[in-house]
């Protein structure tokens, strides 16, 4: 792979001066036309060997481009806010929104590379690490992102030539530490590594482009090329996509081709048990009191809780969710509600939105509506393509997986009443003076589409029930009962996990 | 101040089952007045003896009102990330914005007084103390914010009678910690140093009420009327200001008076001095080295360095920029350049956007344009009051003295050019394909008010140049002259800082 990157390429001064100008007038023009179509991001990966000219790049990408516009970060070591939680978390945050581009830098193929060079980790866990960031990857082509991902290579001996031609000035020793030298040592194992991991992810929506970084002139045009290939490629097929894409929804009825009728798994339930006011009293305040043991359990400095309630309007979710609180310090919980997102949170992959809000060990969050917004409401209202909510049910199961390995106990609830008791509550809040903003136009309307909500609630408990992060369905008709039966769930998973 | 909080008042149970619906409906109702006015958001400090019912209250809050727009948040020991940063930084990223309202506990009273309490502070560092909590309320409610602070109460022998009944039932007796014996134990010692913060922060914007514990009752009624009465009077407030404003703002003709002449500042540079490309090039991989060494050494673990890069369109702070970046680890450093603000940003006070990027210690951080821009652009086209930008220069001045105190080595550098090579520049630019992106129709008509431009960064530096963040005047006719100082600067505070 290597190999065809170790053949002297090299591009003389006077052609690099007459490519440059056109290359950078077109690199902006593509940048512009990428800014007003607010389409998707570009994220490109810088990555390679030492000396290569990594930097340099950054710096000439960002010279060349409007500035404003594009955004390079690079991560080191982990900092303090980024220990306990998952592994990706901190790539999420850095990542460009629609519109913008974004240059990573030390990024998500760092670690798996650099711990097995180490030998910190086997072969198996960085065919592990790589099957996670090729999903990863793939979340994010499929949500639209250009993804160039360029690796910057050097031989041996020309590594080893630039860092001892940068130490043997006064002016520019300063740019060679004792890592570079240490790094060295190990080049033969790195570009071994690198190789297979190179050629285990290069996909077809982004594949990894090598170039040889011995020569400014022709690192610095091929790099600009590529990107500016990559870009006027995506930008024509957005602009051809758009058309297809508004055809395809005028056609499309949103049907799921249904083999087993998941609705059943919220029709056939019971309704039968009851809890009295005075048991549930008791029974409460004792569940409460466990779960505040557990929550100051010396086991939370290695876990987080996430709680997400979802259920049909005027389920309780509300309600359950005080109860919860009730029993948890203050400083140890919070609580999002998932409405509309900001303008921010719209120009990022969907699950954006969550990532950002993830809890440290030692806390406690819950989610007032969720993530699974994606495969009810805007499934059933048709605010996501089904090609969107349907890739979702992956995206959601990949995600859980990273918080379950990141030791976060995730409890998914279920809230659910009958269509007669979702009616009486509707009655009962418009009477009530003060309950009247928990009822609003839009839950009428969504009453009326009861089955189709049912539906996609059986799907999405059909097929997001894993063993890392079941569904519970808790019957809500009864109150009481449904506000124990999810203390007592969480109680149950935190005892599981610790 | 706290004697009429031990009256012993209380409000009988069929008396609250009357007020309470009707205060319910009425602080739902002026909650959906302020969501719907976005014109200011509603702080609620919830401060005092625990066991007064702090939480309750918090709780009570949460369910009387519509708690998709009400957040509460706690604090509790700082976080990792908050460790090296501004004290006021994590109450900064808490606020609510315009519209919403956010309950904060355990807020910017706590480490104050917990630290004298327990000796940590004397009484000098408390005083200290409330003068940066009252200018920081200060700040809030100029900006629009209702602030209300609420002190729950208990008498020594109530808080006692309080921990002993939690403890001596086997359901509640979780509520009680080790913890809380400990604090009853300080009670006086407490209440003493309580007294004298309220007293000393009770303002006309934003006065403590002090609310009497004992009674569920007569507490849960107290606090909502509380709360009720401050967000109407505001409301009612806001919407003659409107009017007022919008009167006024016609009548305005944007004068300032002026004793000295500020705009000589900047009018009576020399402009002779220049540097060779070949001096040049010497000189700055030598400086660039120095600044390399420097943001390695151990001393930046307690530093970090913020540059804010101001000056006229064309001064050339773009390649100022790169020439600094050059010569650091692209882990350490971000550039945050400042545009229109976002959805999330406008929502908030006018420094917030500038609080949430400050970098912890051992980081660059460098502002391309900055918080500045309220007394420069925002003034001269009018985008911000008179009123606002005349507030600005103590909001600003405050800002730094807070960056000092947490260790940031603050760099302003003014990069002056005459009118004459800005007009060069922009001819230049609109001459070369790849730098048209530089220069645009607002370039053209900002350089028409070049007068009022000089006036108002004139204005700037005389108000705003203290000792701890002093204005470096770069004269930047000459861009490799311009270069050199910007890094000699930066080094030279670096060195002073460390």
């Amino acid at each position: 792979m290597f190999e065809s990157a170790e053949l002297g390429q090299s591009i003389p001064d006077a052609e690099y001066a007459k490519l440059e100008p056109k290359l950078r007038a077109d690199l902006l023009d593509a940048q512009y036309a990428l800014l007003q179509s607010k389409a998707f991001p570009m994220i490109i990966l810088v990555n390679g060997v030492d000396g290569a000219g990594k930097g340099e790049t950054v710096n000439l990408l960002t010279e060349w481009m409007d500035p404003r516009h594009i955004q390079s970060h690079a991560f080191g070591a982990k900092l303090p806010e980024e220990m306990g939680r998952p592994e990706m978390w901190r790539f999420w945050r850095a990542l460009p929104p629609k519109g913008k581009i974004g240059v990573l830098f030390g990024n998500w193929y760092t670690s798996p590379i650099v711990d097995r060079v180490q030998g910190r980790t086997k072969d198996a866990a960085l065919a592990a690490d790589l099957v996670r960031v090729r999903r990863f990857e793939k979340l994010l082509t499929d949500d639209g992102a250009v993804l160039v991902k360029l690796w910057f290579h050097l031989s041996k001996s020309a590594q080893r030539k630039r860092l001892k031609e940068l130490e043997s000035s006064a002016r520019t020793r300063w740019r060679v530490t004792p890592n570079d030298w240490k790094a060295f040592k190990s080049y033969s194992k790195y570009a071994k590594i690198s190789e297979r991991v190179l050629r285990e992810t290069s996909t077809g929506e982004a594949p990894w482009i090598v170039i040889e970084g011995t020569d400014p002139n022709y690192r610095s045009i091929t790099a600009g090329k590529t990107v500016l290939a990559a870009l006027r490629a995506r930008l024509e097929a957005a602009a051809g996509a758009s058309a297809r894409a508004s055809k395809r929804a005028a056609k499309s009825n949103h049907t799921v081709i249904r083999t087993v009728d998941t609705s059943k798994i919220l029709k056939d339930l019971p309704f039968v048990e009851r809890l009295s006011k005075a048991k549930y009293t008791k029974q409460i305040e004792v569940l409460q009191g466990q779960l505040n043991l557990l929550s100051r359990s010396p086991k939370m400095k290695k876990h987080a809780v996430v709680v997400v309630m979802e259920g049909m309007d005027a389920a309780g979710k509300g309600g359950a969710i005080r109860r919860i609180t009730q029993a948890l310090d203050a400083r140890v919980y919070d609580i999002v509600p998932i409405a509309a997102p900001t303008e921010e949170e719209r120009a990022q992959p969907y699950l954006w939105r969550f990532w950002r809000h993830l809890p440290r060990h030692g806390r406690f969050l819950i989610f007032d509506r969720s993530w699974y917004g994606r495969v009810l409401v805007e499934r059933v209202e048709g605010y996501a393509s089904p090609d969107a909510w349907m890739r979702a049910y992956n995206e959601i199961n990949d995600f859980e997986v990273q918080l379950q390995e990141a030791g976060i106990v995730l409890v998914k609830l279920w809230l659910a009443v009958t269509k007669d008791e979702q009616l009486k509550r509707f009655k009962e809040r418009e009477a009530t003076k003060f309950k009247q903003f928990k009822i609003t136009p839009d839950d009428w309307r969504n009453r009326k589409k009861w089955d189709d909500y049912v539906a996609a609630a059986g799907d999405m408990i059909d097929r997001t029930s894993t063993a890392i992060a079941p569904w519970k369905i808790v019957e809500a008709n009864d109150k009481h009962l449904a506000r124990v039966r999810v203390i007592e769930t969480i109680i149950a998973r935190m005892k599981e996990a610790f």
